[in-house]
């Protein structure tokens, strides 16, 4: 093993600091919908992730300019969906052109879900319903936590045994990723497994 | 175009509702650093995203539990550092082991930052050093948002114009995505470039 020493001297040399910039890759790219006086809308967003499996917890945060949160903040409620590749054009200039200016809902079907101001795009083979537990503001942005209340996968992604659902693989899911190079990336292979890529290497060092 | 009715109707027959999980993809895989007693720990995490470039802000999302949570509820102050496919047997076996019990930080060596308490990891390409800002508590969750400080990344991956870095594709840095499938990915192709790939559409549409 590489001293520590060596390693400290290694970095030193290597690394380039750049700045704060959030470099966290990759950024999953999805539409934020909500309900804008009584319209649908959606947002392109990358400002979004998981938070926890139980309770089922979500982030989004939103600029509060954007006409998508005027929404949220009046509803108390919003839609994730998950788009695909096949709908990139699409997805990126949603993420051009504003709500203000253009019925987005006139290009993106979307139906109601459980949960009012929560519309669910038809053609996003994965939707959330979230609703809105708590706001935290910094500057102009607008961070939502959410649960999520319902979530609804196309059937083609769907399989399901002994009353358990399982939604099919990143592979035949095709999400939309980001990062700050500016470019969308799709997924590559699958290559391992949680709690056993690593599960060797845990049980040696469990052993020594 | 299809009619809203017809949307409606497809959507009723071809979505199946899962219940609700927070099936937001893809995840992607970073290790959260802290110091935990004067030594450095790290997390491998999935609840993690960017929220903003101009304040820069990060969220990370830990269970109470975690040994990590007790150094970031501590020292205010955590790294978060972006892995390659290469180092996924230890990122999810950093999954598995706790550092209550297991010294990761012999496992991977890491330097001290600007910030007291954000230990970066020398082989992960991408280092943030990330100050907490708020903590939101959501049962046994510890929710972060932070502001980062200062990033490093490998000189391998960053190139410098007119003293304006940029970072290499996510095909050159090889992070890891994770889905509630319980697989890992790699990144595939490059798709498309933000607020290009929808030019065409969205100059049609303004010109309608």
């Amino acid at each position: 093993m590489r001293s520590a020493c060596f390693d400290i001297e290694r970095c030193r040399v290597n690394k380039v600091t750049i700045g704060p910039i959030p470099y966290l890759v990759p950024i999953p790219i999805v539409l934020v919908g909500a309900d804008v006086d009584g319209r649908p809308n959606f947002a392109t967003v990358g400002d979004c992730a998981v938070l926890g499996l139980r309770p089922a917890l979500v982030v989004v945060s939103l600029s509060a300019a954007h006409h998508t949160t005027r929404g949220v903040l009046a509803r108390g409620a919003f839609s994730i969906n998950v788009p695909t590749e096949s709908m990139l054009p699409l997805v990126d200039c949603f993420g051009i052109l504003s709500g203000k200016d253009h019925d987005k809902a006139a290009l993106l079907p979307s139906v109601p879900g459980e949960l009012t101001g929560a519309p669910l795009a038809v053609d996003c083979p994965i939707n959330l319903e979230c609703r809105v537990r708590s706001v935290t503001e910094v500057e102009h942005r607008r961070i939502f936590i959410a649960d999520v209340v319902q979530t609804h996968v196309d059937e083609r992604f769907v399989t399901t045994e002994d009353d358990k659902p399982s939604v099919a693989p990143l592979t035949e899911l095709h999400p939309i990723l980001y990062a700050l190079d500016n470019g969308y990336y799709g997924v590559g292979k699958r290559i391992g497994t949680g709690y056993e890529s690593g599960r060797a290497l845990a049980a040696r060092l469990a052993g020594a």
